[in-house]
């Protein structure tokens, strides 16, 4: 019954439907919705704004919002809106092909940000303010408190700062999600006080989001499932890459510098840092943690492998087969689970404190070790940053994956200089391809290509890649480049179609 | 008298000389010495090391060392050692033009690295272990603890960690200093608590490095000054950025973002942070706070001119004559200043808490909001990122300043894109030269190249940029290029000193 679910029975008279409660949103507004990587998002709200926008637009009448979200959203909401125009600015992650179009022809004026920032630039007005919060919930506390599905995203600080907002009640997440999530606020400058995060399983705050009844405008009663994850299962590569990564983590606690527990473990989103993940499954490391901030497919694995003692995420996004395999136990898996706002998942302060083995994606990294996550032939937005830099940053060991070609082999993901960066050469510790592992801890830009060309650089592309780095350390350098050439790779890939030189184009 | 410096008499009968000190060190160590931003550096020790390296070299006999340091050194120690081929890797920071050289040659390994990073590789075991430690001291106490002189930089954890410690003490470093520091060292993961430091005034630590006086292994005497610091006085352009800055800052109060009491400050090493940080006085900002690495002859100015209340750092680095009037009356200063470890001065934890405003030295931008710090012409090493990473990452509002041209006008500090970049457009706020202020928080690139083009570029460039941004537009893209022409301008600056172009240059 929907009326259960709203245990503060003063606000049950604010159910609408989902067409009534868009209407609070109005042309120019600041929209704040829930929804990370892809779980736990308003679904029926957004859905009937876009329709009001094609309605508008039809009639010439403006209908436009700055849209907000802890990262990216499911059920194709972000294509809807953007098909329908609905969106001139967007903050701060994305992953939908539609909405990428829109950014990249430059009709969508998109702000990619590190996933932990973004409530700071709302709390300190540098945002903002929000007009309206659309919050997915399991219910309501009898206090009014909202408790959120299987995301928390930055839905707390939407709340809590919004003029309005609009809950949904989503009746196909279970109940039994209350007690997942630890809503910690930091307070206010200028006497904040440190984030009392001490260990990943350390509670530190609320299982809701308090906010004050009077400021609920409506509750939508939906019945939609969050996406299925759409991670492909592990390959010949991303084994391979899994496999280099627990070599190096085995010889690290050879050497003394890690026990066989690790230390609390980080992985992006996505199938190769899944995919190595799952590769903890068959090693000697055991009574793991993770404090991450989407907990995937492979969560799940270890603690059925009984690799995995507790794990902090910022959302749960699971494929098909998994989700209908955990959510009906979730129970049996809440002791060991907390879901926190994305500020405190990805928060600078724990992630030092904690010493994190934060693994992330690349989309391509360079002989220097910077990396490019979001740039494709640097110009054209793929996802976003997201939580890479927060981790990246504080690591204890930052570690980047990718497999060494692309497109069929026309495309080195290990390229001279990077087109775009997010990562550089400072935040990068690791780099793994399925060629193999790179370590750079320590060393100076020649001795990292070294070992970067010697490791990770795919068989076809090595000579032309040594070629090129002693032709640049023949120039010399701290970092040396021909810097004429240095973006020569993606040139060619752009006109070509293939990163490999012809060879009357090369400088002598 | 030197007696009277060493409180702890069973050290007394370590005093030996500078010369029988240094052979402690042998080849293949790596050895932690003192002194950031030319302050506080251990001085005898290393002069008579470079001497025994030039006796070794010229018998046929290896020694050469890393060395590892909290940043640069003064009284060319770093020139002295780098000439006498003493150095084959060195960490994390330096300014000398001779070790630059053999940085950029190839001969020294550099390894650039946020400087509140270093001692946490080290007590991690993936840097280290440190042999020797040489540590600059007012004195000695009672119960063996050193206290450092004019920085504390990395000394505290090199003199924990390291196997021998060699003490220099000071006489010209006036004993008055005790008191003025503040040694907190993180406690051991895997249960770190917070660091209790919640303004720029929190005492969290001792007085002194605590050091079991069996690990020291000899004492120098010495009287040498530190270096004057060599920043210019402010210049035309200088003044101008001060300007913009105060009129951005008045209004970002106006609007009710920030009071009039601001946010604690951090400033860069150098002529225009230093320059900016003068702009204060003719301000209606008061009872400020400083939060910052090195505290430059404008920290005095200010305390003078009753602006600035407090101001933390890591370090005291003043001008000759700036220095004769500060140092005889440091008593008067110390309730209103205190000397962290720079892993405390610089820490993300702490720059996230205060909400600080952070104001750094670039050596060029581009229209997107990326900055080089580092790399003259995307090769050659200048200085290093210094803590510009620590403090631009996580600030409140993160600055970069720089005049908009070099050379006479040959060179723009704005360019289509960065040759290098130390930091990304996620971590970059405001851009300011002597034309003006771009504010780029909230903006996607297209919209930051917009007010850079316009606030920025020097008007001899502006034409130039503009049509390169045009151009670049109309190929499209979330951050537009000509991947093949975005180099051009450092490739012009190579061939010809120049960075204007040549009109047949260009790609329709």
């Amino acid at each position: 019954m929907p009326q259960d679910r709203i245990r503060l029975a003063s606000l049950r008279d604010k159910i609408v439907s989902a067409d009534e409660a868009a209407s609070h949103i109005k042309d120019g507004m600041i929209v704040g919705m829930s929804g990370f990587t892809r779980a736990g998002e308003a679904k029926a709200v957004p859905m009937a704004l876009a329709a009001h926008a094609k309605q508008a637009h039809a009639k010439g009448e403006p209908l436009k919002i700055t849209l907000i979200t802890g990262a990216s959203l499911g059920n194709d909401l972000d294509k809807q809106m953007a098909e329908a125009h609905l969106l001139s600015r967007r903050i701060p992650f994305q992953s939908d092909p539609a909405l990428r179009k829109a950014i990249n022809s430059g009709e969508v004026m998109f702000v990619d940000q590190h996933l932990s920032e973004t409530v700071e630039h709302l709390r300190t007005h540098q945002l903002g303010p929000i007009d309206v919060a659309v919050i997915e919930a399991v219910g309501i506390t009898a206090s009014g408190g909202i408790v959120p599905t299987t995301s928390v995203g930055n839905s707390a600080t939407f709340a809590i700062l919004a003029e309005k907002v609009i809950i949904e009640i989503n009746l196909t997440q279970p109940s039994e999600l209350e007690g997942l999530h630890d809503i910690y606020i930091p307070t206010r400058r200028p006497f904040r006080e440190p984030i009392p995060v001490v260990t990943p399983e350390s509670r530190v705050g609320l299982p809701f989001i308090p906010v004050p009844p009077e400021k609920i405008a409506a509750i939508v009663i939906t019945e939609k499932l969050d996406s299925a994850s759409n991670v492909l299962p592990p390959d010949h590569e991303t084994a391979a890459i899994a496999s280099h990564l627990m070599e190096f983590l085995k010889h690290e606690v050879k050497i003394g510098r890690l026990t066989e527990r690790l230390q609390p473990l980080q992985a992006g989103i996505g199938t190769i840092a899944n995919a190595v993940m799952h590769g903890f499954i068959e090693s000697p490391f055991h009574d793991l943690t993770m404090y991450s901030e989407v907990l995937q497919d492979s969560t799940f694995d270890l603690f059925d492998a009984g690799k995995l003692n507790f794990a902090s995420g910022s959302s749960i996004t699971l494929s098909k087969g998994k989700h209908d395999q955990v959510m009906p136990h979730i129970t049996d898996y809440k002791s060991r689970l907390i879901l926190r706002p994305q500020e405190i998942s990805n928060h600078p302060e724990i992630i030092r404190r904690l010493g994190i083995i934060g693994i992330n994606t690349a989309l391509e990294f360079d002989i220097y070790g910077n990396v490019n996550s979001t740039h494709v032939g640097g110009t054209h937005m793929m996802n976003g940053i997201g939580g890479s830099g927060d981790f990246a940053r504080n690591a204890y060991l930052s570690v980047f994956v990718t497999k060494s070609i692309a497109k069929g082999g026309a495309l080195s993901s290990v390229v001279p200089m990077v087109s775009h960066v997010d990562h550089t050469e400072h935040d990068v510790d690791i780099l793994v391809t399925e060629v193999g592992l790179a370590d750079l801890r320590e060393l100076a830009p020649r001795e990292r290509a070294r070992v970067v060309i010697d490791n990770c650089v795919h068989p076809t592309f090595r000579d032309e890649m040594e070629d090129y780095f002693d032709r640049a350390t023949a120039r010399g350098g701290h970092t040396p480049h021909i810097i004429e050439e240095a973006l020569a790779w993606h040139v060619r890939a752009r006109e070509t179609g293939s990163m490999h030189a012809k060879a009357e184009r090369k400088i002598a």
